[in-house]
């Protein structure tokens, strides 16, 4: 990719003007009983709190609003089944186009409804990866809609990285900022407007110990494909892009691992000590930092992006 | 009881300037999803994000820093097992003097961890009112410490009542407010505050259908003794205490029951759609409403108050 098609703070700066009028600019909380056990200075940008409950809404509305007219008015499509297929869904309705969502036949009722919710028109495929793509090809051709994909994307990229630029300008003066890595959008979009805010802060990214691709790619000096993981943390499967990596690359200072005992743990103790409700993703930067006592981030400031809150939950007497 | 002994608006203020440096200053949330689904304007004060995870902790400071040095000098102390006696703990630390907290031995584990944490002297009883209540005295002999009721004293209604000061602050112009009923500590502050500051608001409570006993107390004109009862709101199983009944009864509009299964219904809707953990007696409020579609409340603006966070969360993959 030519250094051309990677966003500079000032893309995040004018993403952020662009889409300020649909998104919440999300609350950071702090715990001073998490701080105290784990011995640092916690603040999490509760992007939980997002509208489509997780940040993907940001770089969803930015790419939308970044069409040009022509190609708006024939609408946006992705194959995302997650997070980012709801938030396209609702950032299409907001600007008053369709949003043509391809997902699997067996994806959980729960996703469907959601998008459906929002207004998106749902076309259903086999689980495969090539029956989605060509699924989405068929009706990107059928509808002259514009493919929107999930992460490497330079307006995704722009829009995720207005979650750091919130936090910083709420807490200036981190030495530490991190997010989940999966397909990489937001630790790209994290990462480029906190460098460009300020040099010396640290970058870090929290992965599943059981999906490391992104660590691998890190380590080998390419991408390395994901590989079919067994971790709790759903939204962190996918693998880079050649966009993310590039980004990645260039500007995250290391890549932390998580074993599944510590994301449950990190989790537990955002629900019970804050009281809000996250997804597994987004407590793998807080595992990945108990996982690794020695690496370096005691006694700091660092701020962490909770990236979403959508999961089952359960009720029981 | 003389209405001596009942809070006016002004205590409720006074006990807010004394205990502002050692409370949070709750946020307010709403969520458009949930207005949509029931059709009305929901402000939800967060005592779940309160320190120690309750309302409590306003009524607990409020009554320690209102006594004499020489009754704080000797401490205090409470044979509550639940939020109150873990709020008395902290209220008494944060005075840095003794709290005795009475439990029966069966309490569970992280309530008693709880109060642990927080510094309380604990000493186990048997698990009835008689041991606790005797076990209570013999310690308030061997001590001198202060007796903290979780409900039924002046300091603590008037603490409770900041809750709802905070919110009509925040959120003026609310057509009704609700706080759940069980003790009704709180809902006494919340209806001397609102009614002050607002005759024109009307204040209904929540109590479970299953745990109707200040329901029956307003019905019969006096108090009805709680009764073992099956419910998930196990913060309201107590019975009013003639200090509350006086307030509720002059100053309370109406409480509506809830069935369990809305209970369970309004809490899985906070949960999912705003992303927080609130504990099923905070459920209760909006569940009677759920349950009581027309009682008036449609298309009004209603403030609840959100009465804690703790519950046991159990997770799983």
């Amino acid at each position: 990719m030519s250094v051309n098609f990677i966003p500079l703070l000032s893309d995040i700066q004018e993403a952020h003007a662009r889409i300020r009028p649909y998104i919440h600019w999300t609350p950071v909380f702090s715990s001073i009983s998490i701080n105290e056990i784990l011995g640092a200075e916690f603040y999490f940008k509760c992007e939980n709190f997002q509208k489509v409950g997780a940040f993907k809404f940001r770089g969803a509305t930015n790419a939308v609003l970044s069409l040009s007219p022509e190609e708006l008015a024939k609408g946006v499509g992705t194959h995302s089944s997650g997070n980012h297929a709801a938030a396209l869904a609702l950032a299409a309705r907001n600007a008053g186009v369709p949003a043509y969502i391809v997902m699997p036949r067996n994806a959980p009722e729960i996703k469907k409804l959601a998008v459906a919710g929002y207004g998106g028109i749902i076309t259903y495929c086999e689980p495969t990866l090539e029956a989605r793509e060509s699924t989405m090809a068929m009706v990107q051709q059928k509808t002259g809609c514009t493919f929107i994909h999930p992460y490497n994307r330079f307006q995704i990229i722009a829009g995720q990285g207005t979650a750091a630029l919130e936090l910083l300008d709420s807490k200036p003066g981190l030495d530490i900022i991190m997010a989940p890595v999966g397909g990489g959008g937001l630790l790209s979009g994290t990462a480029i407007a906190a460098k460009s805010i300020d040099p010396d802060i640290i970058v870090w990214a929290g992965e599943p110990e059981n999906a490391k691709d992104a660590y691998l790619s890190m380590q080998s000096g390419s991408i390395q494909p994901a590989f079919p993981a067994n971790t709790i943390a759903d939204g962190l499967l996918t693998s880079l892009g050649p966009l993310t990596f590039e980004v990645i690359r260039n500007n995250v200072d290391q890549i932390l691992l998580c074993p599944e005992p510590f994301i449950t743990q990190a989790m537990r103790l955002i629900w019970e000590r804050m009281k809000i409700i996250i997804e597994p993703s987004s407590a793998v930067p807080l595992g990945a930092l108990m996982a690794n006592p020695d690496a370096g981030w005691k006694g700091k400031k660092i701020g962490i992006i909770l990236s979403g809150g959508n999961c089952e939950i359960k009720l029981s007497n």
